[in-house]
């Protein structure tokens, strides 16, 4: 059989660009013992595969040039086998970039669509919300009456953690980029208030404003100045989870800002990096509060759609120009 | 009672100089009923009291201009209106540097000379050991076999980390300033290697020859370049205890150096400032177990002693100075 795969062409210096991509047909291999082919459908696009696209050690290892990118996928099995797969079940697993593709039995999960729409199944029930979940409430440690800020604030993970936090009591400050985001944010997804850091000239003054009491909880999608600004602002015993700096992520040189240890040791202030690998042996609780809340309209998605599957590289340079407002998915 | 004290005459800008503070005589009040009077024996000095000479909000209140220094003192009882307290007690409290000076009993406690010299309460069974013990115990969670780099090695607070994670069954790691201090901390005090920032080129490099399965749990009292060069050899889910950062104490600008974000996320990097107030209701077992240590011969002291109560001034600017081996204290 053969199908279509968009693989690595060149590694990027800076921001990727579309030419960093190559489409080609390969021919897949014969079907073996416990294995399924199945058809991508929905596709994730997240900002950490711009670390995957270098040649650097990291968490996850490097894609490889001539070789298929590959991602959070949801899929259609097509023939199997496996015992546990049939035809026509929908699937989702950590997949190559193609259109069809043969995977092991134990690289796949089944999803249920009467439960959530399959979409979810990539964000708000899938690593997008598992993320959200446990950097906030294991790092994050939330309590009524505390102030949230975080930033990347309409982004997949930005938006459930607002979320989250309000279901906690917290007072929510979002960070985004356009107006639009904003409205979204405040009217459909009840932050208190957002800032939109590309038209506020002073943004450590602005959360001083929206954040009288200070800061107990910084959700850090982007980095850079705008969590130079919202540090400056932080409380004693305050906790910064980092998520995510992908403000950072297309950075030719190291990237350079004021030191941070003195503020952090003054303020008694946590810092945590993490990635949501570490949290693996609890996903399941954390699928079924997540689950929960969506049940009982307290959670809820907003995804961006992008349609065909040839414009999942453009749909990926887009996370970097903000061109997303929740989960950014391409359908096949 | 005419006593002398030392007062701050000027805030400094940059580096603190002995015209920063002068001498004076005051008058003491009458004694009040539950009030003690003492003579100071011996004062200590130490590295977060160059924060308190600036007039900037922090944890503890700054010093006043005019107003006298304060800091640990062990003292003696010379006159006592306090149930609590006799002549010739020997007693340890946060007291005005003053030859003798008047006290609330609430501020002084009794130590036992007979248990441990008196400026043991000074140095390792006071702050200092209980900072080393309670920042490495509970933020950096020593486990056998792990690494540890301590900057600052030879200092007060550093000499004793690098004992209790020695206790822990930890490779120890130390970064300190003189040929003198490498003997000590190696040959006294059972660090296993010890690197002279100030004579090596490549700190970064030599780290990582001394730690060849890199660092787990960094405990920093320096901060700047030297925590730039450990950082960079920093483990997976490592630990970074933020005691001090006497290296930046003395700056004028905001200090700048390598954005820290992107390396703590992808390693899962834990780091968290502290100060020692925040382990004050757990003091008593602190005490206890460092206690235990000394009496077993695990825990050692060194002190560098400077004799005069007018020398006061001038150890305290030696320790920006790394004019100490261990705790730096005054005898009057």
């Amino acid at each position: 059989m053969t199908t279509k795969q968009i693989v690595l062409a060149s590694r990027p210096k800076g921001a990727p660009k579309l030419d960093n991509f190559s489409f080609e047909n390969v021919e897949l291999d014969e079907m073996k013992e416990n294995e399924i082919t199945v058809e991508g459908l929905l596709y994730s696009v997240d900002p950490y595969m711009r670390g995957r696209m270098n040649d650097a050690k990291s968490y996850v290892a490097p894609f490889q040039i001539d070789q298929p990118i590959e991602g959070a996928v949801v899929a259609k099995v097509l023939a199997s086998k496996s015992a546990n797969f049939k035809t026509g079940d929908m699937v989702v697993g950590r997949l190559n970039w193609r259109q069809r593709t043969i995977a092991n039995e134990k690289d796949l999960r089944k999803i249920d669509t009467s439960v959530a729409p399959a979409s979810y199944y990539l964000g708000i029930l899938g690593m997008t919300g598992l993320t959200a979940y446990f950097g906030l409430i294991d790092i994050g440690k939330p309590k009524a009456g505390e102030t949230l800020v975080v930033s990347g604030a309409a982004g997949a993970v930005g938006m459930v953690v607002g979320q989250i936090a309000k279901i906690n009591g917290c007072r929510v400050i979002g960070i985004a980029g356009s107006d639009k985001k904003i409205k979204t944010l405040k009217e459909d997804f009840g932050f208190d208030e957002v800032i939109n850091y590309k038209t506020t000239k002073n943004i450590k003054e602005a959360i001083a404003q929206c954040c009288p009491k200070g800061v107990d909880i910084y959700y850090d999608n982007v980095g850079g100045e705008i969590s130079d600004a919202v540090i400056a602002n932080i409380n004693f015993n305050a906790r910064i989870v980092l998520c995510g700096q992908i403000s950072l992520y297309n950075s030719i040189e190291i990237p350079v800002g004021p030191r941070l240890q003195p503020i952090l040791l003054t303020k008694s202030v946590l810092m945590q990096g993490f990635i949501i690998g570490n949290y693996k042996s609890h996903f399941h609780e954390g699928m079924e509060q997540l689950g929960q809340w969506i049940k009982e309209g307290k959670l809820k998605s907003n995804e961006t759609i992008v349609r065909g599957f040839n414009k999942l590289p453009k749909a990926l340079l887009g996370l970097f120009k903000g061109e997303n407002i929740g989960k950014m998915i391409v359908e096949a």
